[in-house]
């Protein structure tokens, strides 16, 4: 049986259902012949750590208690213990999981699964690849940092996964390593990357105004809180940066050319979420409208897309042809074209669900598999 | 730098495109620490062997001379030699094949690669896995023979590579696979596997007679020699037990429901293919067109699919809603979806050429760099 231990960071939604995935999954596991070891977990200020690392994990009962605790909006120091594991808090956090790092890295390895949302999770992985640790986000931003960071963390390439990162669970980064790998040049990618933009795109066609359509976003949960964070396209830019950076552009964030759907005097500086819902995007709805009606001239569609040629690295809305995988997209699925030699006239084209706890969890769980041959 | 020794099976058009491949991917696959070795190369008549097998392979310029001599139609025993490699023949040659995968197999590591179209390879790769030898296959029948042959070959999954034998470079098994591992369920595949059937079903769409548009097909280079190869749904029937029996179905071809686009009385027993072509398929004319005719008064159209459901598994002509991924395929491209528990009202799709030389070769190639960790 092989024996993969790892470290959770991040018990969000994502982080907790990769938890229960990881225990409901036991015999199919099992019948592949490997083991998922939890040796620790952590969310934002403590890190629960199996006592003995070595060879126990957290046990399956904690792990459903820590499922149980942060749906419960409780922090994971509120574990009710026993002598299986070890609390640490704010700054021991930190230096005990490169301590754990160094003592199970090079042994018996180890893989860090960062499910967070927090930049704060940089410096230890930065780390922890020197111990030779094995790395599985979910979460962009270790990805979409300072390109030293970046070249860091993919220093070595057969440690690092990250295909959640950019469609949840679609099969989008394993997709172009492939391609990459086999020495085919890809020449172009373009898609639609934000399950709530998409949505949006495909409603405003259908002539609703904007001001509408994410409110009823908002309402179905499609949303961030505050809309504004969907809308500004930067969730989609740091999809696009993973991209570019992964087809070999050494760009930053602030080189990427984004368009946002608002203007900034409609921050979240300037006027609150119901102000900006309540009266400000509804000046927003003609400029589109019109946007939409021009492109129905030429037969095609308003897609929020990212693209990526060259070294050009673009997020905003474009004109796609209505009878095209874009153009067709309806709702809140994702679509990416892939153009390289061996698809050149027709592209590869990948497209479904690209949000959501559990598809994302999946993917992240598939990434954890797929490095198994590094682990004894 | 990892060292990856490999033989290759067949040189036909896919294994000559990856002998061509490898040779011009050696700087990029240095970069990622990657040297393939090829140690041998055989058709279905001569090994060439590398001399000294266990640190040298065949040289990039005598790999070059196995593709000119392939091309010519020439067979490998005319390969000028040196002294930096030998040829078997015949009988000596299988046996050779496992003295190298016992030599080479547990102590550097050794992949089988077959792009050959052949059973007789099934004998030496079922002998070679027991010699801790992987296998990277584009050839189907390996994976569509007996059960007793298939479970022998997947006997160590992580070891057993076959990304080419569905979609050429499709990242169909690689995605599959990945749903699979993450404990997703799959509950419906559906779709449409022959670049060839694909072109006839939406040409006959458009209202072209069936005869038509396979007289073009043949002329346009889309199908085999024989278009009745195509038209059988034979090759379609392998690439649909090859995912079935990926999904865990214990089938054989033999229990899966085909529907061959002629009539047993137009065989190739019956009739040559210029008789079948020239007024044998006409007649087939007037049935097609009607069921198009049909499908079109419910909104859909005829599609040639693949279906695997439970323990259904069934290849033949479907009427497919007109507005989803398979029904507005168009040309050759080959198309997948797949309904899971996360991809369950909108399907994962996976959609691009499925066919092609240098499409198939990059699958395999992708392929066996993806088993790198298994080399030292």
């Amino acid at each position: 049986m092989k024996n993969i231990p790892l470290i959770l960071m991040g018990v969000g939604g994502v982080g907790r259902q990769l938890l229960q995935h990881i225990v409901s999954c036991r015999s199919l596991h099992a019948k592949l012949g490997i083991h998922l070891r939890v040796v620790g977990v952590c969310d934002s200020k403590s890190l629960v750590v199996a006592s003995d690392m070595f060879s126990m994990g957290i046990g399956d009962d904690i792990l459903l208690e820590v499922c149980r605790v942060k749906l419960d909006g409780s922090s994971l120091s509120t574990l009710s213990g026993s002598g299986e594991f070890q609390i640490f808090m704010n700054s021991e956090m930190m230096k005990k999981m490169i301590d754990v790092a160094a003592l199970l890295g090079k042994s018996t390895g180890l893989a860090f699964v960062d499910c967070s949302a927090s930049s704060e999770t940089i410096g230890v992985l930065n780390q922890v690849v020197d111990s030779d640790c094995c790395i599985v986000l979910a979460n962009k931003k270790p990805l979409t940092s300072t390109m030293e960071d970046y070249n860091k963390l993919v220093s070595h390439p057969r440690r690092i996964r990250h295909e959640s990162t950019v469609g949840a669970g679609l099969p989008v980064i394993a997709s172009l390593n492939r391609i990459l790998s086999s020495g085919d040049p890809v020449h172009r990618i373009i898609g639609s990357l934000s399950g709530t933009l998409g949505y949006v795109m495909s409603e405003v066609e259908d002539g609703k105004p904007l001001s509408q359509v994410v409110k009823s976003a908002k309402s179905l949960g499609y949303t961030e809180p505050d809309p504004r964070d969907d809308l500004s396209g930067m969730d989609v830019a740091r999809k696009a940066l993973i991209l570019a950076r992964l087809l070999g552009s050494h760009i930053n964030l602030d080189s990427i050319k984004i368009e946002s759907l608002y203007p900034e005097e409609m921050g979240s500086s300037v006027m609150s979420t119901e102000e900006f819902l309540g009266c400000g995007i509804s000046l927003l709805d003609k400029n589109i409208r019109e946007r939409v009606y021009q492109a129905s001239l030429n037969g095609k569609v308003l897609r929020y897309v990212c693209v990526i040629e060259g070294s050009r690295c673009e997020v905003g809305i474009q004109e796609v042809p209505k009878n095209s995988p874009l153009g067709r997209l309806r709702g809140s699925d994702n679509v990416l074209e892939i153009y390289s030699r061996c698809y050149s006239e027709q592209p590869l084209v990948i497209q479904g669900a690209g949000a959501g706890n559990d598809t994302t969890a999946c993917g992240v769980l598939a990434d954890i598999i797929d490095i198994q041959d590094l682990f004894s």
